[in-house]
Formats: C-alpha cells, structure tokens, sequence
C-alpha cells in the first residue's frame, strides 16, 4: 500500500521533503500540494504528477490524501495540524508544532480529545544513528545514571535576518528535543550566558550564546549556540554519567595526510550532517502511517515541551542571564505521563 | 513510473534485495520471483504480493517484469543474465557475474551485440559513500599520481565451508572491483603470499593471506585478507600518492569512555558495514532503469575483469606464490577501451 | 655548574621531585632535603647524598643551597617562600603558593620589594606539550578573538579526606591558572553550578561540579569537574575562537582492536598524565636559575591570582550557585601589569 | 656519580647528542671530543667545556672518559668500537654499528671474547613510547600469535645525495631493528618490488619501495619506503595477530577546526617524531653505564642482524625483486641464542 501525502507549503524545506518522499521514501507518494503562493505548488505539483489545491482545509479534507505533511510557514502550523486531527489523519509537522505554547498546548488538547496520536514533530535528530547509538549506550545502563550533558551546535554562518532570540527557537530547539529523548528526563530550568561576541556576524545579532539547563533529575547540560563559527556545520553531544560517558560520533569522513596535515572535511551545512536522518525519519512516519500505527517519532506534547522549554531560554536571555524555570502542565497518560 | 523487478533467486541474498527494493527503495516494486526451491519462492513473493513463476526465463520474458535481478547460485547466473540480455531487458546480477571468465566473457559479447549496456554487476563498493569520498579526493589531483594502496579485508569468522581460494573468489573480488574504479587503472599481475595460518580456522583454510597486485600505470597494491580475525568485519583502504594519502573512514561510531578505556564498536558483519551502500547501489540502479538509461554500476566488462584477475590470485595461491600475469582481452569501445 | 637545590618537605610529592632533579633533569643536584618527620628526611636524603638540615630556615641559609623546592605541607610553603626572598635565593613552591590570598599578597609584596622575581608555582601545565600547541596555534591568530573555553578535569576516584571544596583549591586550580595561561586574559567572575551527585563517592561530597568563569575580555569559560569518574584521569580543554577551535590532545596511545572494539587506554593518574610536563617544569626552572635568569614558569602574581579565584569558587560553591566577583589588586608592572 | 663521555665524531648527530648528554639526560657529562675535523671538535667541545683529543684511540684511552660514543662517519665506526671492547669500556654507536656484515661480526666475536656486553647500537626505536606500549600488547598475549605486520615510512624529502639502496640501509633498516625486537623473532627473507615511482624526486632514486619480509616464524611483514612523499615524517606499523591488533599512535597533536577541515599536524622530521626516544635512549644507557651493568638497548649482534637483512634487502632490489634468504650465523648464547 503507498500512503498518498498531502503537503501544505512547497518552500525549500516542503520541496526537499516531496523530493524526499518521491524519491527516497519506498510507500510514499505526494498526491496533493498546495501553497500561499499558488504558481509555486503548481510548480511543485506538477513535477511528481500530485494534485494542486487552493488551501490546506481543501488538502486535509482531500479523498486522495491519507496523511498530512505541515511545511508552511510557522504561523499557520497549528491551524493546519488542528485540522488534521479534526479530520482524523495523520499529521507530520515541520518544527515548530506551534509557534506559542499556548497554541501547542491547544494540538495537545485535541488529539487527548480525538483519543489517540495523530501528530509527530519534525525533529529528526532522534533518527540520526549516531544519537541512536548514543541512546542505546545509556539505555545498556553501562556508564550509570547521566549526571551532566555537553553540547555544542555550530553554523557556518547565518543571514542577517537571523535573530538573537533564533538561537533558541530555531538552533537550541534541536538540542532541546534530542536531550529530553536521549535522558528520558525534563528540562526545569533554562538560562543563557553570553560571552564576548564574534566580531563576525551582523550587528544585531548575540553570537554565541551558551545555554544552561536542569532537568528534573538532575542532570546539568551546557550548550554553546555558536552560528557564525565560520568553519562549518558542527555538532557535538557528550553526555557523563556515573561510570563513563558517550559522545556523538562525527560523520565519517575520508582522512587526508597532505601538505603537512592529517585532515578531514566538516559538514558544511545541516543538509549535508543530517540528510540521513531526515530520510530515516520519513520512512518512518511513512511506515507507521501505512501500519495505521500512532507515529513513534516526537509527539505534540515534545513540540509542546519545546516551546515552553525555548521560551523560558528566550525569557533568559533577554533578562540578561536569568535562571527561568520551565512551566510545563502536567504530562498526560498518552503521552506518558501521569497525568489524566 | 514504478520499476517492476522480477527476482531470480529467493535465498538469503535474493529475499535481503526484495525487502529493500520493497521498503527502502522508492520508485520499485517486486512483481515476479522465482526460485529452483518453489515453497520458498512462494513465500517470498507472497510477502510482497509478487508473482510466483516457474523459471528464470518465464520471469526473464513475463510482461509484468521491466527489469531483472539475479540473485539466484552462481552456477546459473550467466544463464540468467544472457537470457535477460536476449530479452533486452535490464539485468541487475549479483556477484559474481559468472563462474568462469569464459562465460563473463560470453555476456560481454552478447551486451555488444545488443548494441547498449544492460547489465550491473553486484558490486556495492563502489555506492559506499566513503570509497566515493576517496574518489573525489583523488580526482581532485590534490595528491598526484597514485603510487601504491594497502588495503585489508577482515572478517570476523567464515564457516567450514569457505575455502582457501574463495579469499580470491569472494572476498578479494570486492577489492579488486572497488581498485579498478577507485584508480581508473587496470590489474596486470597477482601473486598471493601467506602467513603463518591463524590457529582460530577450521582445519584446512589458507587463512589470512596476502595479495599483491600490480596496475597497468605501475601501482602496487597490498591487500591482507583475513577471514578468522575475531573481532569483527573491517575493511580498510589508503591510497598513497605522489602528495598525500587518502583513507577510507571506518564507519562513524559513538566514543565510550568507561573501566579505563576510550572504544567505539567495530561492525560485526557486511550487512552492518555496507547496508548503505546496498541501499544506493539499488536506489542508483532503479532510477536508471526508471529513466531508461545505460546503469552507471559495475559493468559486465568489470564482471569479466574481476573474473580473469580473480583466476590468476587463486593459480598464484594454487603454485605457492607465483606472480601471475592477468591476460584480459583488449577493452571494447563501449566499455570505455579502446578495442571496437 | 650544577644547580644545588635544596627540597623542603619530604612526603610522597617531595621524593617524587627529589628523584626527578637527580634522575631525569641534567644540571641539577640535592644538596639538603628538611622535613618536620626527621627520619622521612633522613632517608629521602641518604638515597642521593643530600644532607638533613633541621629546618627550612637553616635549608634556606645553607651554602650549600642555590636554590629552594618547597614541597612542604600548604600551610607551611607562605614562611619559606618568604624566607628564600629574604634570602635573595631562588625557590620553586609547589601549588599552592599559600593557603590565603594574604599570604600570596605578602610573598607578592616581598618579592616586588626584593626588585626581581625568585619565585615560581609549581603549576605544570604550562609546560604540558599539548597546552603549549593549543597556545602556538591561539597566538598566531588563525583562530581569531577566543570566546568560549570548555574544560574537563576528571580523575578515577577520590579518598574520603577529598572534601567539596577542594575541588576549586585542589583540582580547578590548575585549569584557572593554565586557561589564565592560554588565554593571556584575567578571570572577574566565578560560579559553581551543582549537578545531580554521582553515588560513586563518599556521602559528604558534592561531586560533580561545574565552573563557570568569565574573563576580562568576556571569554565565558565551563569547566566541569568531576572527582570519581571511575574510568580515568582526562584532561579536556577546547577553546573556541571567532573562525575555529582548537582542542587539546589525549595522550598517544596505541589503538587495539579486538572483541569488537577499537580502542585506547586512558591515563589511570597525573602521574602519568602530566609526568613529561613536570619534567619539563623542572628543566626550564633548572636551566633559568643556572643561567641567573628570572624564572619563565607561573609567577608569585599567578599564585595569588589563583587563589582569589579559587576563594571566588568556594564562595558560590556556599552559597549555593551565585556569581562571585574575582577581587584583584591592581597586577604590578613588575608581573606584566599597569599598577607600580 | 657522573658518568664521563667521549664521543667521537662532532658532526651534526654527534653535536645532537654532546647537547642531549649535556642538557638533558642527567647523570652524564662530555669529557671529551674528537673529530677528523679538529676546528669542528674544538668549537663542540668548548661549548661543553670538554677536552679536545687527536684521535678516537686517545679518547678512549682517557682516564677522564668512562664510556665512549661513536657518531663517526660509518666507515670508522667498527674501528673505533673494536677499540673501545679491546679498552673494556662501554660503547654507543649510532647506526650502522659496520658499513659491512663481516666487521659487525667481529665485533660480536670481539665482544663475546671479551665475556660480556659493551656495545649498545643506536636504533632508538626501542625507547619510543609508541612502540613500547605496542609491545607491552603484544607481550600480554591478548592478540595471541603475531601473523603480519603493515609498516610504511615516509620522509617528506631526501636530498640528492640519498640512493636507491640507502631505502634499506638508512631508512629501512629502523624497522628492521624494531620489528625483530617487536616480535621477538627473526627476519628470514626479503623482498623488494618497486612500484611507480613518484616523480617528485631526484632523477636517480627508485622511490617508493615496498620492503616484503618474512620471519622465522612466518609472520609477513610488508613495509612501505616513501622518503619524497612530500607532506611530513611519517611512521605506521600495525602488527596483526590471531585475535586482534595493535597500531603504533600518531604523535598527540592538537586537533584544529577552521576553514572547513578538522585537521592536525603532521611531524615534519625524525627530530620532532623521535626526540623524546633519542632522549630516552640515552637515560637508559647513561643508567646503564652508571650502574655498571650491561646495556639494555640494542646489541653488537642486532647491529650485526641488521646488516645483514638490510643486505639481503639491497640484493633483492639489485636483483629486481627476488626473494633473498638471510643468511645469519647462529646466535650466540650471550646474545640470548642457542649458539656457544
């Protein structure tokens, strides 16, 4: 069986993921597309042979189409996932689920109501086989209890429309995500530190940062947000625990001894670090839609958590450093918790 | 367009492709199999709703069938692939492409006489992404001319089965195939030396060994293979020219550090190392069979070549020691050579 | 002409440097060994010829002497230090200088009132080859502008009279004073941030820790330590500037493969971690008191710097996590600074 | 005590080691200089406040010299050795210990007449680090028997005056040495094959070589000889056993990022690779000397063992590639064979 996807927003991000799920994804095709700018998804559209629809509501009440996939921009996320489990299909949408926790927390509230998952969230690190391998050391339960968490997430560089506040919302917000699966723990507080800022980045901009949260059990994690590193798209992940730690393996890459150096290329941008797990994450989705299981990727309360948790960032940062404590409601039992 | 594969061959190898052209690779479907032994070719295609036929020329001619895969004995594969040839159908043929260089060589003539390539051979080295990398790098001329390659070839046990000239045959083979491409140079000679036996071996293998070949523009290649090396399945390569060496990356792997020690895992099995490039090999083959043009794999011309240079490390390994000249027939014009 | 050096103190770091200035480093001889345990300084001295002196004082005064080691206990080292000053004699002052900042700022004062410097830490890092790349490669400005500093200091396990603040008088100390070093900035603030407590330690104490510290420059450094790691004793220092990093090296070690792993031993103590360094600390101080030059290695200034530092990092240890301004004198011209 | 050195020859290595003996091994101090060149005798030896002697039979006849050190022109170096086993003074060559296998065997005939070990033959690999920790792997039986071993040695140039037989004699004869004592077994042939030479050399030099032996035992040794390969100093041995292996270490080096690469240095001479083993080397022999017992480095009939496979080496290459059997004489039992 091939699950037909609709996808509503055909940017860069919506048309690399129709690429993807024409082309990499074995049981998924794109059968229906639309976008705010109409010649945009014909264009997508016609490409892989899928229908062109005026409007989201169209494309999720759409007979043709069995899951949704939510690439437009972060404003109209939640309207279109609301939909979506109102129509009681299956939805994956890009990070962020919503850009208020409120609104978040809204997608949390329906799908509790609709009675089972329909919602999984765009972030694809839990699908890279190296933090895979990481989980798995932990989970052997080798190197004890996790005590402390060092990361580091570093761009080349980034555009003048980024902002200081982005480094949360849009960098951190990955860390964020990929922590609380890795530790199987939450984040209580979060607080921002800023160290002398690189002369190389546009005037406005607060770079690099370095992150600070706790989790409920304890766990410390330091993160340095680093987006004009000019070297390249890094991203380290260590975590210690009681009897020995675990690190994020760099991508393989071919060693060259020349010219006095022994070498290898970094990643020089996401695509290039985390092209596998996006390929992973939607073959995925794809096979848990096609199961007519409930999606085994991060859930609308993870968007929901990473909203409260980025905000709380944000609230630091623009306090000047203080330690803000994260207020997320209870976890409701389908989601884990022990909450009703 | 979906590729309709019809399978030859639903033993291990031939059920391990039909789940991957199933579930990994977009753009295929299984719609045919068959298999000498019928209870496993029906439960095989059962699994993907493929037909069951009774022949390899049955499946070879049926209309639901674009393109064939040949994952069948070896015995049977030249049989297989000239049928399929005949046909003027795509042939995707396991390694190897034939038991004798006779009959490689009969493919060969017969492909020319068809007039355009049909056929890819099985080698998956060359979709690795890390020999691609080497590749790169030497193509960049950053390094000059390369001089020499050592290589090793490591697994962690093979059963009593496994011969001692099947280090040629089947082992060796992968190296021989990945060089010829890696450098764009053709093997002249090879000599096989041996070591001190390993005394973890059944009785009467020849394990490891080491091969010596030499190129057409001089290079000289160590290759050690050692099949019984007990800690897991490792193949490594560098290649040394005039400037500088590149490596073949072992595969990325998380850092544990604990009782003493900083480690990361070595694969334990091909499937491990090389699932990857299992997965692009078909991915790349499927698309251009989908776009109807000649595959860009392993040739039959390659199939030929690693035949006659196989044959020659097993009569060095066969006379203790002797270096063996490879006598290939002149290159035809469309594989590349100069021959018409 | 040899260096007659006469060694205060006698006890496991005294003896170990005792056979480090008659074994390892050319030029240099112990004349006079004292220690408040007379027959412990009886027999270090009988092992190399050295007379017993019954006090640091007459140690000090004796021509015998052309310079001091004081490897005492810390209480002891502010009264010798200062009766080497007065003594006109060069003396080598194993960490810490003094167990208070006031006891630094008197040896600071004598020594500026003396008119050259006599004294030298016994801080080694600064001679460790690795600290000395990452400063050759900081100083040529490939880097840029450093902004961030993560460290690790972690060693295998600790005895019982190991207490929570120790681990900034004790442990930390060294990387606050080679992060001074490398970064050739001063550090304002410190906090201590606590992490869930590892079980592996003894009840009283807080282990782990985090540092944070700032710089003048606003170089925002973390540095986590962590006592009963279990594993080993690992350094880790990487300093993040405006175009790249530079990381510390682990030690050279040789890579096993075998049951599945690839691996590396970690340094199980300093000994081992840093006895090439201690080497060369005792070389480059031999050599500068043969040739009548001040000492090169850490100064009186760096002793006192790292005591309020470390004073700093107890104070928010206490007080549960605040950010405790660094309250130093003015540096004297005479120590690199502005102040007379 | 203070062990007294003559050493004879004050060309560049000898004024390496006047420096080592004097700056940095303790215990040991240059007496004594003489040099074929007196002016260039005279200036080493006034730096070190040594005597300068007419010839080496007048330094090693002087009361003032305690043990003598040859780093003569290699053609003089069995006379001067004789005379030093004829004074009964201990005695350290730098390689060759003879430009020729007859007069290293008189020297292991002079020297077992005389009843006891004098001579120490400068291959300073044995002390290196890297190297002893390989053995110390291999010594503990986890990687069971040894069966091959992959060496390659790389200069970054060699200037005109170095042949195509000093591949064996200057260059290869290090590994030689090391790879005997690594394996505790004897070298039984060699091999030379030649592959495409680089062009980046002197017109004369056959570079690369790949060096092929074997051992008694029947372990294959395959060594790469690349002195033009342009990009460093370069040393790498793995030894291969029944159950795993182990690698030589690189070098620690700071790890840099910037500009897109991860990279680190790559020494540049043997200076920088083995300064710490030259040091070494002359601790334990110093230590040696003091103690009055016989050396623990390399022997006269290691010398001798390696002039003759470095014979058999330049034969094979002569030859064009045979495999040259190596004639040794028995080993005599004071040299820890079965020989009277």
């Amino acid at each position: 069986m091939t699950v037909r996807v609709g996808v509503i927003g055909a940017g860069m991000i919506g048309q690399d993921h129709i690429r993807r799920l024409t082309e990499v994804v074995a049981g998924a095709a794109v059968t229906a597309v639309t976008d705010i700018d109409g010649p945009r998804a014909a264009e997508a559209a016609s490409r892989v042979g899928a229908a062109v629809l005026p409007s989201g509501r169209d494309l999720i009440g759409s007979p043709e189409v069995d899951a949704v996939l939510v690439a437009s921009w972060g404003p109209s996320h939640a309207e279109h996932v609301l939909n979506a489990i109102a129509a009681g299909k299956p939805v994956f949408c890009e990070k962020p689920l919503a850009t208020t926790a409120a609104d978040c927390l809204r997608i949390v509230d329906a799908e509790r109501a609709h009675g089972r998952r329909l919602v999984q969230v765009g972030f694809m690190r839990r699908f890279d086989a190296g933090y895979r391998r990481m989980k798995d050391v932990l989970a052997s339960g080798a190197l004890g209890a996790p005590l402390m968490v060092h990361c580091a997430h570093r761009n080349a560089t980034v555009p003048e429309s980024y902002t200081s506040v982005m480094a949360a919302q849009d960098t951190a917000v990955h860390e964020i995500d990929v922590l609380r699966w890795l530790l199987d723990d939450e984040i209580v507080s979060a607080q921002v530190i800023t160290p002398r800022r690189t002369s190389r980045r546009f005037e406005h901009l607060r770079d690099p940062q370095i992150m600070l949260f706790e989790t409920a059990n304890g766990v410390r994690v330091d993160l340095e947000i680093f987006v004009n590193c000019q070297y390249g798209y890094d991203i380290q992940c260590e975590v210690v625990g009681e009897a020995g730690l675990v690190r994020l393996p760099d991508p393989a890459a071919a060693g060259v001894r020349t010219a006095g150096r022994h070498g290898t290329a970094v990643p020089q941008d996401w695509k290039e670090r985390f092209g596998d797990a996006f390929d992973a994450e939607f073959r995925a989705w794809t096979a848990s839609v096609a199961s007519g299981a409930e999606p085994c990727g991060p859930s609308a309360w993870d968007g929901y958590a990473a909203a409260v948790i980025t905000d709380a960032a944000v609230r630091s940062l623009e306090s000047g450093g203080e330690v803000v404590a994260v207020g997320l409601k209870p976890r409701p039992a389908c989601y884990g918790g022990a909450a009703a």
